[in-house]
């Protein structure tokens, strides 16, 4: 299976993207030159890193039958110093919110996604170090 | 220099993502319960590949003094057959149009782009094959 892209140039650092039938704008910041229209290229790795883990993670929780909770993800990434600049650590903190929720089965589908499914964490682990932290309520869960 | 994202689920397999300050809806398609109200995750990673090597060129080429033309490009990932599916090949088409393009000067940009300062694009090599082509005017030059 194949996915395409296509990315226009708009003027100054501003690109508009069409991914999947939607656009999205990708922009810089003042600092080098742009207007802050969209988010930075790099950033959205995160946001695919998220998306990609968060929609495996409901879909096996579902099969679960693990419900009435919410979830929301954090990543962090630390970029390097030198040139090319990428991450070369990535910190995803999934926290999960709800009553009675079954920290055994969310523990499983958090390492399932990251470890077997979720193709955007393969290929970013090849070049950061990514490190998974589960919250249930506020409280950090051994995993 | 870190970059950090935050990314809640909405419901069924749609995600809202607030990256460098901006929302990005990310969601699947009906054939995986979603409903299509963003981006696929994986698909994004190509479109922070484009604005990358994007942003990169069209500033080395404002330095190197060449003006009035445009860019698109287009980029395709294959993905692998078994899991964690991920892209094993990604192709980028560099496509310029202008007049009196300087050939060597945009092939150049591209180049240094794509080895030396894209950090999306060191850190998608390590999992995909890369391919760079280069367009003037339609007419695809030697890289």
């Amino acid at each position: 299976m194949a996915d395409t892209v296509v990315t226009k140039w708009i003027g100054d650092l501003s690109f508009d993207s069409l991914v999947s039938g939607h656009h999205v704008t990708l922009d810089s910041d003042s600092q080098y030159g742009g207007h802050d229209a969209g988010p930075r290229p790099k950033a959205l790795l995160l946001t695919a890193l998220t998306g990609c883990s968060g929609m495996d993670i409901v879909s096996i929780l579902n099969k679960m039958k693990v419900e009435d909770y919410s979830l929301m993800m954090e990543a962090t990434g630390i970029q390097t110093e030198e040139h090319p600049k990428h991450y070369h650590t990535i910190t995803v903190s999934f926290k999960f919110a709800g009553k009675n929720l079954p920290e055994d089965k969310i523990v499983k589908a958090v390492k399932l996604t990251n470890e077997k499914y979720c193709g955007v964490s393969e290929m970013l682990r090849q070049s950061a170090k990514i490190i998974i932290k589960v919250f249930i309520n506020d409280s950090e869960v051994a995993i």
